[in-house]
C-alpha cells in the first residue's frame, strides 16, 4: 500500500505528523510511504527501508486562495501530488488548507469518470455503541446543486456500505431546518425530488441538525457550509461541555473521588465525541484516497487520519465507486 | 405589564401550558393575561382577577403553511394576535407553529418602523458563568441578503445591551466558514463589507461554529438557515452527552455513588446546557414583545418563554428598537 504523507502542513506542523508516522509505520508491515516535507528534519525515518523522503520548500499558507496554492510547485502540497501521482500512490494525506488540497486533487488527481464535483465525507459517532453515520458535504463546496447533492447521496451510500457492513441499504437523509418535503431552499427542495426518484438510494426524506446522533440515520447528505457549520457545532459543544464535566469533578475532594468511580465511562464518552478521533474526512469522487486531516491535528489526530487512509484503501474504496457509480 | 398566550399552540398543548402558566402567574403580581383557548378546558383559571379567558375554536398545525394560518381567523393563534391588537397588549407567547407566528405577527403586529424583515433572537449559555451570547436569526428567514444581516447585527447590539449590562460595546460577529473576509456564501462577503462600515455595532468579523460557546461573542448574526443548523446541532449534541453521562453513571453501584459525590455540578452543567432554558425566541423587529416557545417545550420550556416574554417587556425592549434603530 502505497501512501504519501504531507508532513508540513497543518497548525502543528512536525510536531503533528513526526510521531503519529512514527505509531503508524511500525503498527502496519505492508505500507510504502513517501513523506514529503523537509527532509534534514526527517532524518530519524531514514532507519526505515519502507520510507522514501521527498524534499519540499514551502507550505501552503492555512488561507492561501487555491489557484495560488496551484502555482506553489515546490510546496509540500504540490510536491506530494506529484510524488502522488508519479508513483501511482493509493492515499494522500494532508492537514493543510483544505482549499488548497481540494483544488490540487481535484485538478491535478482528476474527478472519478461521472463525478460532478468532489465532497468531504467522514464517519460520526451517534449514541448507539459502534454505529456511525457519514456526513457529506462538510465543507469542500459552500452551495451545491440539487445534481450535486443527489450525486453525494449516490456516492455516499457507497461509501457507507464498503466502510462498514451492518446496513445493506443505507437510510440517507438531507439535512434541513424541517422534515417536510417543501422547508428549505429551493435547492433542497429541488434535491428532494431528485433524491427521492434516485434508485441507487435509500432516500427517507429531510432531517432537523438535533436527530442524526441518535443513530436512525446513516447517510447525511447537504451543502459544504451547512455540513461545516453542523460538524463545528457539534466539535465546539462536544468540547464545551466536556471541559464543563471536567470542572464538576475538579471541585472538591468528594467530587475527585466520584470521577475515580466513574472515569471509564466519562473517558469512553470523551473519546467518542472528540473530533481528534473522528480521523480526517475523505475527498470523496477524486481518483484516489485523498485524506483532510482537520487544521489543528494533535499526533493522535492525525494518527487517526493516517489510518483512515489506511483503511480506505485496504478496503478498495475507490474501485467501489468505480464500480457502482455509472451503473 | 399585559401578556397574551396561546395555551393551544405547540406538541403538548394544554399539558405545558395550564401549570407553566399558574406557575407564572403565582409568581409576579404585576400582570394582566389574556389566556387564549378552549375556555372550557381553563376554568381553573377563572379564579384569578388578572386573567381574562378568549374563547379559540381550532388549532394551527406545527406544518401549516403560512398563507392558510393567516385566513383560520378562529385559531388560537390568529384569536391570539387580534387580542393583542384589541387591547394594546405588550407581549404574546405561542409554541405553535413557527412559520404561521412569524407571517401573522409581520402581517398583523406589523413591523417596527425601519425594519426590513424581523428575526428570530435568543440567548445561549458559554462555558463563562452567567455569561450569554445572543445569536440571530434562528429560522424566521431561510436566506437573507447582506443588508438584513447587517440590521439583524445593529438590532442584536440594541437587544444585548438592553438584556444584559456586562458589555456596553457588544462584540458582533458573522456565523462562517472560515474567519477570514473573504470565506462563505457571496451574501457572508458582502454583509462583511457593509458590517465593517455599520458605524452603530462594534463588528469584529466572522467566527466559525465551533467558537461562541466559549464566551468571546455576544452578537453571533447568521441567515435562519445556518442559524436553525447551528441551535439545533447544538440541542443534538447537548442531549446525546447529557444522555451519555447519564448512562455512565448508572453501570453499577459504584458509579452510582460517584454520581452522588458530583450530582451538583452534573445538575448545573445539564441545566446550562439544556435547550427548555433557553426560553423560547424573540421575533426582533415586529411592534411588541412576541415570544416563539420550542415547539416541543414541556411546562419548564413554556415557562422559561413566558420569563422571556416578562423580562423583555419589563425592559422596555420595543422602545429601544425605536430609539436606537433610526439614528
Amino acid at each position: 500500500m502505497k501512501i504519501v504523507i504531507d508532513m508540513m502542513g497543518g497548525d502543528n506542523g512536525l510536531r503533528a505528523t513526526i510521531p503519529s508516522t512514527k505509531t503508524f509505520i511500525e503498527k502496519h508491515n505492508d505500507l510504502e510511504l513517501f513523506l514529503i516535507g523537509d527532509i534534514n528534519k526527517l532524518t530519524e525515518f531514514k532507519k526505515y527501508k519502507n520510507v522514501t523522503l521527498v524534499q519540499s520548500e514551502t507550505v501552503v499558507k492555512m488561507d492561501a486562495d487555491p489557484l495560488s496554492a496551484l502555482r506553489e510547485t515546490n510546496s509540500s502540497l504540490m510536491v506530494g501530488i506529484k510524488t502522488f501521482l508519479d508513483n501511482k500512490c493509493d492515499a494522500f494525506i494532508s492537514a493543510g488548507s483544505t482549499g488548497a488540497l481540494l483544488s490540487a486533487a481535484t485538478f491535478k488527481i482528476k474527478r472519478i469518470e461521472g463525478v460532478i464535483r468532489p465532497g468531504l465525507i467522514t464517519p460520526f459517532p451517534t449514541l448507539i455503541k459502534n454505529k456511525k453515520f457519514v456526513v457529506c458535504d462538510l465543507g469542500a463546496n459552500t452551495t451545491c446543486t440539487k445534481e450535486e447533492l443527489n450525486q453525494f447521496a449516490t456516492m455516499g451510500s457507497i461509501y457507507y456500505k464498503t466502510l462498514f457492513h451492518d446496513v445493506n441499504e443505507p437510510r440517507v437523509y438531507q439535512l434541513n431546518i424541517g422534515t417536510e418535503s417543501e422547508k428549505g431552499t429551493t435547492v433542497n427542495k429541488e434535491a428532494y425530488i431528485l433524491l427521492k426518484e434516485n434508485k441507487n438510494i435509500n432516500f427517507k426524506g429531510n432531517i432537523e441538525a438535533r436527530d442524526p446522533l441518535y443513530g436512525n440515520v446513516d447517510v447525511l447528505i447537504t451543502d459544504g457550509y451547512s455540513g461545516n457549520i453542523f460538524l463545528k457545532t457539534m466539535e465546539g459543544t462536544a468540547k464545551a461541555m466536556s471541559k464543563m464535566i471536567k470542572d464538576a469533578f475538579k471541585k472538591n475532594i468528594f467530587t475527585k473521588l466520584g470521577y475515580l468511580l466513574v472515569r471509564k465511562g466519562i473517558v469512553e464518552m470523551k473519546e467518542k465525541m472528540d473530533y481528534k478521533n473522528v480521523g480526517g474526512a475523505m475527498l470523496m469522487g477524486v481518483n484516489g484516497v485523498v485524506i483532510k486531516a482537520h487544521g489543528s491535528s494533535d499526533p493522535k489526530g492525525f494518527l487517526s487520519a493516517l489510518e483512515s487512509g489506511y483503511k480506505l484503501t485496504s478496503v478498495h474504496i475507490i474501485d467501489k465507486f468505480k464500480e457502482n457509480l455509472n451503473r
